[in-house]
């Protein structure tokens, strides 16, 4: 275990956003659906933000079909960012490959002398906040991208909203969840994405909490799959000190039926001996309610509501 | 890291198998094709050893479609054949899924003291004879499994006998091999299945010698995919301390092309600074030799061969 996942427990929250606020649009991962952005672009503008682009928002494909641009040009991009004082958040606009190629090469130095900004992404983005969090101790947002899907919903986008300009307020209900283990856990929101998370299991980025409440989600991933990611984070200890587990909807399952997926989820989440809640609409699979990561929170199982203890941003 | 990864270098190798070695026939992943089972049967009588059934070896789907029997039945199996003094070697008798899931519920107690015997599967079945290195300090053997297709064919089959029976006589020849990047280069064979070798990054059955000569292969897996393994790999510091990589064919590539792969293995690999090799014959894609793990070679990148300084079996 390195130093970063001892130490990064009580992350610093960044400030909500505030009308007039300008934040930063890139991706750390593959070329973005360009028509889309200009779309994003309006809403935020709408909700009195002033979008900046960087280079890679609009970046094509260069050395693989899937990247958008250069791995050192990505981390370029979200290194001026955090390091500009005119800008107060980023949002990322898309995600698929390539996060944590771009860790690989990323220069951390000095960042640590930054005030935590809010970082909002979620699928391949998982890799980067799950940074945020173990190289700076930044608390992050789980949600929706400039260009996909979910920022054009508006159930979707106005959970974000919630969480990013009126943090106080925000919580989490479930209603269509199911209870898979009952009770009620206090711990620290963590998790995310589950190839992503699997996939920084050993490696400096890796983030874990003592206590924590954490997300598994994915799609495009069938029940075999799902159950070799599982069992690596189970064998890899990472539920060993949780408080609780929060499981999405996993959907787009390929060849596996949903009872399988289910089976799969009851018996690699079943026997942890904490509180689990599954089937809950975050991360992927549309309508979807954002994730903040890194922030005190209590888990019902029972009641499937998440309420914070401390506005996840300040 | 954990003391596993730490101690195990220096491997034990298992005897050789001779004429009247009683071998079991057991798996330790997902249902078998059993009509092949008997087919693979007679193939080893003809060499003239006596292969003993476990009761995993034709088990059905129960928990899980894609798991023969539970895992605890599949450990027991494992178990009981490497306790066995009458067992010689150890014939998996096909991949798939739930070699980790098996590992999560073993029992190595007393396991320590038996002398090694020889273990023989790839595929899935790379999580087991990762675990037999780092619990166990066993080298072991990667090749053809009894109801899979490569048993079926001469070439491959009578690479694997060659290594199990005459193994001061064994060595690889890759003439269809590219050398990515030249060199010769002394150490330890490692590696596997590249979706096992990153499912066990951070846990206690991972294996990592210094100084390895380390086989990637895969298939079924896409450009993108692939690159978010070897990623996870590097890391991770896997090749770290790798004194040479060999990757296999990678085949059945999704939606990517020969040359979207080809892409990703030169830019994952080819950047090392250690001599590396691709597109060998091991692994999958059949016309496969069989990689002895945990035993002293000479890689010559040039001339595309493995030398082994010891015989893989003694």
């Amino acid at each position: 275990m390195t130093d970063h996942l001892k130490a990064r427990t009580e992350l610093r929250r960044p400030p909500r956003l505030r009308p007039g606020d300008r934040v930063a649009l890139l991706t750390p991962s593959s070329p973005s659906n360009v028509e889309r952005i200009d779309e994003g672009i309006d809403v935020l503008r709408f909700c009195g933000l002033e979008p900046v682009e960087f280079q890679s928002a609009r970046a094509r494909a260069s050395v693989h079909p899937y990247l958008a641009g250069t791995d050192e040009e990505r981390a370029k991009d979200l290194r001026a960012a955090l390091l500009d004082d005119s800008i107060a958040g980023v949002l990322t606009v898309g995600g698929g490959y390539g996060s944590q190629r771009m860790l690989e090469v990323m220069d951390w130095t000095g960042l640590d002398a930054v005030s935590p900004k809010v970082v909002v992404g979620y699928s391949d983005v998982t890799g980067l906040l799950e940074a945020l969090a173990s190289r700076l101790g930044w608390s992050s947002v789980m949600g929706p991208m400039v260009s996909e899907g979910e920022f054009r919903e508006s159930y979707s986008f106005s959970s974000l909203w919630r969480c990013l300009a009126s943090p106080e307020r925000y919580g989490l209900e479930f209603p269509d969840a199911r209870t898979l283990t009952a009770g009620i856990a206090e711990g620290v929101t963590a998790g995310g994405n589950l190839s992503l998370l699997t996939g920084s299991v050993g490696t400096s980025t890796a983030w874990t909490p003592p206590g924590g409440i954490i997300l598994v989600e994915d799609e495009n991933e069938d029940a075999p799959r799902t159950d070799v990611m599982l069992t690596h984070l189970r064998r890899s200890g990472y539920f060993a000190n949780a408080a609780a587990v929060v499981a999405g909807k996993f959907t787009n399952l390929g060849e596996s039926s949903e009872d399988e997926m289910r089976a799969v989820i009851d018996d690699r989440l079943g026997d942890l001996g904490i509180p689990v809640v599954t089937h809950a609409n975050v991360g992927h699979g549309g309508h979807v309610q954002t994730w903040p990561i890194g922030v005190r929170a209590r888990l019902d199982a029972d009641a499937r509501t998440v309420t914070f203890l401390e506005p996840p941003l300040v």
